[in-house]
């Protein structure tokens, strides 16, 4: 089965995207399709990027790249759980994916955002693409955008769905299986 | 005179942004436009975004946000030089303009980029103005992107221009300091 590493992009502390993170892992712990995995940047807690190479050369210098390229280099696809700051996909995130190269290549990812308004983020997961085209990531073609995320976080801090956003995780994570058991080479001679 | 802040946005230690900030600087200094002032990120040192609180509400509970935000607040116009990574805009860059939010309203910015490749960061200047739109900075037509930067940085890390970029790069300047003495106000009603 292919190893899912759901990454959680917020560093901050009250950051609602959390339990959202929490509720697509579980998703995808009860979907057959996958060995799940949570991942929150705020605990792996990476500096700025600080390596004096350029990630292509995949030499790195620090520890804390040598170990987020092993967590990365055992993932077979992602899904990225992030916020929308100002319009944009957060720091960390981007931080995140600039530290890494080989390690993301060829990879599926689906893209979750989140919001206070209305939008639910969209916007950050446009602005994200060319970034993932840079390192060889491959988007899954649905992708889901959350507004209003505090009022889905219930009094225990859980993520409290609606069916309609259930059903729409779900088509996220089936994209995202869909990408993982079809290789890159195959869908292009298709 | 504008208090002229050039904001240095990338923070790995080899950086060739580093001696292009610095000319910049000094390119400010000279011009009589200006009380420039140079801020390095990498010295500034801020943490991933941390404030429980939405910057829009201005209620900091952290030092390090107190002092970025008495840092902007004092400033009147920017110039941020910023590196391109994977065809965007740096994490600490987005880091640093998320932590506030009044403290950039109406302000002016330049913007110029720089890359190892034949772009100069251009696409990152592209992929930011949203995000400036967010905070209400107001940028300068002119930009300056600066391709194949290390080719210009001599072997004691200092920054030699062409002619052509002197010229470029003293338009943006210009084109600040038309904003900073152009209340919008006015602007708006010309």
């Amino acid at each position: 089965m292919p190893r899912l590493h759901i990454i959680s992009a917020s560093t901050r502390p009250s950051s609602a995207g959390r339990p959202l993170a929490r509720w697509i892992a579980e998703l995808a712990a009860e979907h057959d399709a996958f060995d799940t995995r949570l991942l929150d940047l705020g605990e792996i807690a990476l500096p700025f990027m600080d390596e004096p190479e350029h990630p292509e050369a995949g030499v790195y210098r620090h520890r804390h790249t040598k170990d987020w390229s092993a967590t990365i280099a055992a993932g077979d696809c992602f899904v990225f759980v992030m916020p929308m700051y100002n319009g944009g996909f957060s720091a960390p995130l981007k931080n995140a994916i600039d530290y890494l190269y080989q390690e993301w290549q060829n990879k599926p990812v689906g893209l979750v955002s989140y919001s206070a308004g209305k939008t639910g983020g969209a916007p950050a997961i446009e602005m994200i693409r060319p970034v993932l085209g840079r390192v060889g990531l491959r988007p899954a073609l649905r992708t889901l955008s959350v507004p209003a995320i505090e009022s889905y976080v219930d009094e225990e801090g859980r993520f409290a769905p609606t069916a309609d956003l259930r059903t729409r995780a779900q088509a996220v994570l089936d994209a995202v299986a869909d990408l993982a058991t079809t290789p890159e080479a195959e869908r292009v001679s298709a």
